[in-house]
């Protein structure tokens, strides 16, 4: 396809003869170099971008291997060849030349193609695009029986962010607000900037081309999905960008996410999630490109979190992938993962050691995660983040040293605050703390945040009084949260159907894990609804 | 005035014999063509803006029919021509060239005009610029009679739309937060958008100089105009930017606004409003350069609505407007137009239908307009509102036929919320219904919002018990939202009046149409509003 | 170092015949003018910004006296001469030429300075940004001891400064958000932003390289140190920025502050502190470059306001600073200094005479500045506060004359509402007035803001009622809001000791001056604390 002139007089001898464009040469985007300029040559690609200057039309075509920008010139400010529209598919002779340093070609003559070549031509760039996308695929990290049964939908969703990539899509990764979303949004950041700033041969495409923020809910919700749109919707009129490729990492698995998704490809964004949170039936596979959760595959997510998940997803998207070492064993701390799966988290610690990460410091990199993700919110802050994880590393070290300290300082006094507002009370053996939240901490912005509380409320009560039969409850105006010992015989999931029958009308949700989740109900059920929790727990004790 | 030359060798020989600048043809803007490079040409007209760069200095000339980059270079980094500065009035004698691929003047003399030549030249540019804006009246797509009374009215805010336009100035549209503001807002923007990127013949330009925005507030609040000016004294210090046109749609003729509209005008901002909400006295009339309002010729707000009026209002701006056919129908139906002016808003109906809308899929449309923009908020998202609008049609259609069910069940559940939790009392045969908002709805982001859960319980309340003697009122900390039937007997203003007189420390405001509308009040008067309600009531039924 | 050529002819002459580039003549950056277009210079420097276009490398060089923009190239998007790094220290021989109007160099040579001789260039680059940066000492506009004993702090700051602009890093103020913060951030902001510009021949500059933000807390808390590093460094990649120096101005002395800072300097920020509030103990001159509070010098910051401090600093930062001689005399008004230090404020109020500023104007643009702060919140609005400034007068004069009476009547409705629900008690012979704020107050948004509406209450009460012996709370669900007359023998820090020892439980913090200030408590305490003051108040009287 591509055969080189053996030195640029015998090129120009060539074509300064030449009136018929057909014995022009064809050749491919990634061939050219400075040896190009001042040659006419011939490309055939799709037109994916126009612009209309105060001077000439430029026209971005891609040919499956690259991009170029191309001149046309009528007079100044009217638009060059009308006929041809973004999206179509062309043959173009052109003179090369260079543009402020870049190589631009000078439109001689467009053809537009139709019919048959132009489903053959589409046909041929993406297969070029295919076979750049092809993933050579790696071992794991660590030789988990669920990675060993996920091993192709890795494969298939790696190849899939790599086609998205070349294909100059955008890149959005929206996860869990919490240490293991966080660092699963991070491995995979760390696999794709690297390959978009190579596509389209600039660093500032990273900023163009790739966000990833965090999801307030904890699942995907409808006004994720409209901010999502709304904004790559702007992109595509603004700058011709193309609808982007959503990768939701920590979420995105349950009945919750569907809504959004549905509503996110009305608009041409396509999806894959990687999760490892229960579902009650399986309603995303069917609408997103690679749906991967160890669930699927009858294993348990409390065996593998969507940091441990994403970080060996990140070695098949990109080989070349730099420091995810530490990230299994910092996800798989964070979400617990080792009560029920300690061999993958041990053998996590041992790699990331090796990296010079004790299992105390992941701790609190991980607390601090916790505490930065309260306070920036929904921004990305993407550079900071880097930080946090360790680029570069004697800065990471810093702020973990001057940070940790103090917010286990803040955690010693939201636990003692807490502590002086429980009240205890005996149900059949069981201690249940209950506390009220709103009347007990001073509100927005104070850290630990209600879930937290109650999650250090509920550890330390078992610590101090050694007891093993404990539930402890934050009640919130038009939410509860949870958190109950394995003895407790309790169950989140179970007492949204007892309050269900037994209240309907207080429409209570939520969700969770059997022993930590949360509800939500409406205003003024709330009394009610504590005393049938009261009620709950007895009946299960007898 | 612009004298074209037969051929361009003729002009060269002109000029390459002359010395004298006198001499030197001038010519106007919208004449510049590839043929005018390399020449020598005199313009007048006004610097608008000035640049400085590392090199040389950048002057903006305008001289009413368009607008032209000039060069000055003393040395690099150097201010040319100190004497020039922005806004003042010159001739010029320049070089064209092509910079970029535009055409740019370098500047060979450049003299200041003064005193009398000023003012004359000033007046010419005034002259060429009205003599653009100037509109060819259209039919309106109905005769109705309020619009056939507005008529001269249109004709002159039309005329001062296009004026600000080619003058290069910013337009605001500040509109109502709801399906008819959102409409009215939007036809304007379909034939606005293509004027300013004619102007400044660029795709870009629609970012630069134009932005769209709801009001929170049911008027153009302080807040509104403090943000409005602020970013505009931005763009104007930054990108030297003209002070906005501020157009204001579905919102802006009542006294609330007045002060927004005086804060805006001593930073030179100027204004046109559009509404149809009824005001006490006209004070805004004498603040704005045009005021549009059905109460304005003596007929009623409540036959027109604000998007029936700026769709009509769209095509006297710009007769190539195009996808605002199904505006009037949409508009007039969420604002309830038909219970007042059947004829037009079913003639509307049949122009919507030409295009494809039935009255159940315009219906829909509002819904989710009315869903979404609860959730953008504040957010212009100007790529997303063109797909709510049908750009393109099988998206918009898509969007719909997901989302409408959804947000049906979501109305359906409110619904079921609010009966479990209202009061219904019988007040001398007339069915009140009280609903505590905060205990009764799980609060912020929860849609069906306030008035339109009220609304929702109050259409149902009549429909499931056969009542036709109903008020229904959601009580709030602050604020009370109330819907009445005709035969209840009720009016908003009336109570208004009531309660200041009863309770004047309550410090009682609010607004809305007779059986509509809404008051706040401090927090805690709130029992003793609710009983004074009461009794209102009951007086109105003896 | 710097040896001019007579001609352009001489140079061109002897550099045609060179090959060896140890003769070529090395300059500096601010030598550097037209005549260099198209000759072979040298030049020492660091490289401080390196970016990949699709076409050369550009490499900008800083010598100490300026920046310079310099291309490699080896082919499109290639990086040329990888082994040259940001940080690094060289030297290049270039030919000089025009791009875009700018001057630019080719590098023909490039070599790095390593071991001694890097040290050695790095000192001179040092010695020539400090030369420059070096403060020309001038009188205050008024000789207060309490600036004259500050003087060499003030060079020193001044110094740091300058050499932070010189360095090409980044600017951000960081105020208290009130009258005087505002005004001692806008004198410095006067200062600087002309530095800035000219440092980087650009107008564009000012936004690039300086930020000013109001803080919400009335210190300089984590969240802010959070958000000002998160986005510096997203300036260092993109656009590689430097770290910031970061100004805090009437914030920044307490405790309180420590932590944020702390944080901003793993970062590699750096702090100067110009305060006024008084502290426990110094912790923040050890963290800082340069810290100045009356304190510091035994004198007391009631008699010398942030914005006092911050007028005369701008003095030594830019001699030739405008718009600033009314500051001093509106900071010192709005934060009573006259109080403490009559001589000074009448001292001030003469300077600001002549500027046309007069007491009652003064007093106005403050109550205006309250105003716009609560409503523009977090926002920079640059060119808004400007005009508040009087930049123009006219427009100024135009905008208080309107704002000031509408607020004065805000004013006037907050004081009603506030007097027909305040509760008065007389303890042995001092009245207390309380008012429970979120039961009397409409909530967010509302104007005079708890604070501001306690302390109308409070003087008017004096007034109405003749009394001397006056404390007026304002109470809040997790808040309390202090104003006391002298003659009531009260002090808020006085108090907190008292609930903390009556109430550890209660984790009451707070502060402010004796008799005005603020506490914040546990939300279910609020009661008990009602009572504890009141005991409080009753134990000082025996």
């Amino acid at each position: 396809m591509n055969k080189k002139f053996k030195n640029t007089k015998d090129m120009k001898r060539n074509f300064i003869k030449r009136e018929d464009n057909r014995e022009i040469k064809e050749i491919l985007i990634e061939n050219l170099n400075e040896k190009s300029l001042k040659k006419s040559v011939a490309l055939t690609g799709v037109i994916e971008k126009i612009s209309q200057t105060g001077g000439p039309t430029i026209f971005e075509i891609n040919d499956g291997t690259g991009n170029l920008s191309l001149k046309g010139f009528v007079s100044p400010g009217e638009r060059a060849y009308p006929e041809i529209k973004e999206g179509d598919y062309v043959k173009v002779i052109i003179s090369l030349e260079e543009f402020n340093g870049e190589i631009e070609g000078d439109i001689k003559k467009i053809f537009k193609k139709i019919d048959e070549e132009k489903t053959k031509l589409k046909k041929e760039i993406e297969n070029r695009q295919r076979e750049r996308a092809k993933v050579n695929p790696v071992n794991f990290l660590f030789d988990d029986p669920i990675l060993l049964k996920l091993r192709n939908k890795f494969i298939n969703a790696a190849t899939e962010i790599r086609l998205a990539i070349f294909q100059g899509r955008s890149i959005i990764i929206r996860h869990h607000c919490d240490t293991d979303g966080y660092s699963a949004a991070f491995a995979l950041e760390r696999a794709i900037l690297p390959l978009i700033e190579k596509q389209h041969m600039s660093e500032k495409a990273s900023w163009e081309f790739f966000t990833r923020a965090p999801s307030m809910a904890p699942y995907y919700e409808i006004d994720d999905s409209i901010r999502d749109t709304a904004f790559s919707l702007k992109n595509v009129a603004k700058f011709s960008n193309k609808m982007p490729l959503i990768i939701i990492v920590d979420n995105g698995s349950t009945e919750a996410d569907l809504m959004a998704i549905k509503h996110g490809k009305i608009h041409g964004e396509s999806f894959i999630v990687i999760d490892h949170h229960k579902y009650e039936e399986d309603v995303i596979s069917r609408e997103v490109i690679e749906h991967i959760n160890p669930f699927l595959v009858e294993e348990s997510g409390t065996k593998m979190s969507a940091g441990m998940l994403c970080a060996e997803l990140a070695r098949f998207v990109n080989p070349e992938v730099k420091n995810i070492e530490q990230i299994p064993a910092l996800a798989g701390l964070a979400d617990r993962i080792y009560l029920e799966n300690p061999t993958a988290v041990e053998k996590y610690l041992e790699i990331a050691k090796k990296q010079g990460y004790s299992k105390e410091l992941l701790e609190d990199i991980s607390l601090v995660i916790e505490y930065i993700s309260s306070k920036i919110r929904f921004m990305e802050v993407r550079e900071y983040i880097e930080v946090l994880f360790g680029e570069p590393r004697d800065k990471q070290k810093n702020l973990i040293e001057l940070m940790a300290p103090f917010i286990k300082e803040l955690d010693e006094k939201g636990l003692n605050i807490g502590k002086s507002n429980a009240k205890l009370e005996n149900i059949n053996g069981i201690t249940l703390q209950l506390v009220y939240i709103e009347e007990t901490y001073p509100g927005f912005g104070f850290f630990p945040k209600p879930g937290r509380s109650i999650g250090l409320l509920h550890d330390n009560l078992q610590y101090e009084k050694k007891l093993d039969k404990v539930v402890s409850i934050g009640v919130m105006e038009t939410a509860m949260t949870f958190r109950a010992t394995d003895n407790s015989n309790f169950s989140v999931h179970d007492l949204i159907k007892f309050l269900n029958e037994k209240i309907p009308e207080a429409f209570v949700e939520g969700g969770g894990h059997k022993n930590a989740g949360s509800i939500t109900f409406l205003p003024n059920k709330k009394e009610r609804i504590v005393e049938l929790v009261k009620e709950f727990i007895k009946k299960r004790t007898i």
